[in-house]
């Protein structure tokens, strides 16, 4: 059966070339580049082309980039590193939709005593700058803020934070995971102090990461080890997966044009189709400051989940909330943070495109999904209920609890 | 020019086998185990069965397999992991010897405030069991020894080990990366509570390894981000390399005899012939309690780096000391701690074996290095001086301290 793949905002293709640079280091090339021998050595030369082809898809300094393991790691180390750089200071500010692997540290940072605020959004998924700013004080130890909402594509003005920030002589840390190789973002214009990225989602393996540290940032360790990575990471540099990182940074800034123009064009006439070809639908996230490549579309009254099945049955992947936080039955944090109804939030799937979607991708989730949707609304006592008019609270009395929707 | 790799310690060759196995989940299967569809789904059956692989080679449990990106967060994760599940304990136990993925974390923990005890070996390498029960108190939150020593091969004794601080009730923790898969190590019968092991020093690519965690064992995440790892470790599943690590885990199984017969006797007589055809060389460590792979070699009055630089000429690859801690000029924390003396220490040279390794490699490094030994000496004024009968206290006042010598 034909597979659609439109969940890559979860996890991407490794690109073949990718996999093709990073092969001859697994049983031919595959010396310690720490090593004071010539096979060791000779590895490390690959290693700095690698920092220097991460640094070119970000306008940044080699030295400014450390490999890591993966995006997670990297939000940890900025976060968790910075905070250590830093112990008198005790306020730490998120945005109230970050990834998990910002939101769950900043939790567990409140557990361990810190003040943690986070910021909420409005219903189109955008952050209020006069909130923001208000919330900056002087025990304020660092600003985390994604560069792009994994589930909605809406885009966070990491610029003009990053000058508040810096006014202020606080440091900003970005989660950039879903921006980098979407969109192009520049260290020089920007003034962020780090930025996470994610190797896995721009085509490159899973299992590498890495953390844009500006220059003069201070930065205490996060992995305790060896002397690698100047002194910032511990542990034996992951050569293949490094080298794989930067030849999947070169074909991103190889493929920016295709992401913004063809892809784009790909993403608006999906997301265009199933709003006009399915009542109660909605797009979910401001349609103009977005990824090129996302659109989170609800379909009111039915479950992600039964969506998510009978698409499976067609071949086409997509996700409901996060990946990361799926397996729940929770709405996402993300659209409950922007007020989406819970009668929409449940319904809401994310369609995440790639430079490998095509014209037949998007053509066959246009003809699959109305009739999908139709028939889960065929059986649905909520829909049924909806269309005799009858008002949402006497739905909820009438048994939605059992669903755990009414909370 | 032919390579005699003698650096396994550092780094091993990826199996062929092992890269075939992972291939398949770069550009073909590459769904994030945790999404909702089946494209994705299928994949957690291949990281299901790789978890099991890995607990095979324990004699664990499944569940009690952690994945991560490398034994150096394998041992952070254990550290910090318990002693933030145990707040009210500051005292921790680790040897002089460790790794500094585990030493450098303790002189952290002590930077921090904790009291941190670093027990001592002998001439010989080994622990002395009386001094580390002396050591235990109430206060102590975690003991961390490693089971072998990665520029020796020494074994510590770690069932005993296990055994007094479970009698006790503290917590032990064991860095087995050097230990995995070159001696058997059983998990029903060493009553360790965590225990460390790296993919890439046994044949699995470099960004993975894995923390044995023992049932009942509190934990607190060092990684926080997604529900991954059973809520264990965030982080997108590192699905080729824990495929990986799986077929690599079976094929250490399987060669577990050949280790211990056939590299074992390579081994015995690499450090035999080069004993007895250079003078003044002597083994470090303790002939009987180690690894089968390794033996560590000082050449008295002359210098490591140069010997590496010079069998290098010759294809032949080892190390001074640690890969980890190359770079500086220091002699190894563990020669030292051994009391070698540095007139020994810094001539000192690890090799380290491995399955891939022939006869034809012992003979080649038999032939070389006698002749690269005497070469150096012949313009060495330590050995001239030496040889002249001149004492220690002359070499050193004439001039040693300009190399780094005399501290």
């Amino acid at each position: 059966m034909r597979t659609v793949y439109l969940d890559n905002n979860a996890t991407t293709r490794t690109a073949p070339e990718v996999v093709e640079a990073m092969l001859p280091f697994f049983s031919d090339s595959y010396g310690n580049p720490s090593s004071m021998h010539s096979f060791g050595g000779k590895v490390a030369r690959h290693v700095r082309e690698a920092r220097e082809r991460v640094a070119a898809l970000l306008n940044a300094d080699p030295a400014e980039i450390l490999f890591t393991s993966c995006g997670t790691e990297s939000d940890n180390a900025a976060i968790m590193g910075t905070l250590q750089s830093y112990p008198d200071k005790r306020h730490f500010i998120m945005s109230r939709v970050e990834h998990p692997a910002v939101l769950n540290v900043g939790h567990h940072l409140r557990a361990r005593g810190y003040r943690v605020t986070e910021l909420g959004v409005d219903g189109e998924g955008r952050l209020d700058l006069e909130e923001f700013r208000n919330a900056l004080d002087d025990d304020t130890a660092l600003v985390s803020i994604m560069a792009a909402n994994n589930e909605t594509g809406v885009l966070f003005p990491i610029e003009t934070i990053a000058r508040l920030t810096r006014e202020r002589g606080i440091p900003f840390h970005s989660d950039a995971v879903q921006a980098v190789g979407k969109i192009p973002l520049d260290m020089k214009k920007i003034p962020v102090d780090m930025l996470s990225l994610s190797g896995h989602k721009l085509h490159a393996p899973k299992g590498i990461g890495a953390l844009y540290i500006r220059k003069g940032t201070r930065f205490t360790p996060f992995l305790v080890g060896g002397h690698q990575e100047a002194g910032k990471r511990g542990g034996t540099e992951n050569v293949p997966a490094i080298v794989a990182l930067g030849k999947a940074a070169e074909l991103a800034l190889h493929h920016m044009g295709e992401e913004n123009g063809r892809v784009r064009a790909l993403r608006d006439r999906l997301e265009r189709e199933l709003l006009r070809r399915i009542p109660n639908s909605l797009r979910n996230g401001s349609e103009q400051e977005r990824l090129p490549n996302t659109t989170s579309i609800s379909f009111e009254y039915v479950e992600g989940e039964s969506i998510l099945l009978m698409m499976d049955a067609e071949g086409i992947c997509a996700s409901s909330g996060s990946a990361c936080t799926s397996g729940s039955l929770e709405p996402s944090h993300v659209l409950r943070a922007m007020g989406v109804p819970f009668t929409a939030a449940h319904g809401s799937i994310r369609f995440s495109l790639s430079v490998y979607n095509t014209d037949e991708d998007v053509d066959h989730v246009i003809a699959k999904l109305p009739p999908i949707i139709q028939r889960i609304r065929d059986i649905s006592p909520f829909w049924k209920d909806y269309k005799a008019g009858k008002p949402l609270s006497a739905l909820l009395a009438g048994g939605a609890g059992d669903h755990g929707h009414s909370h």
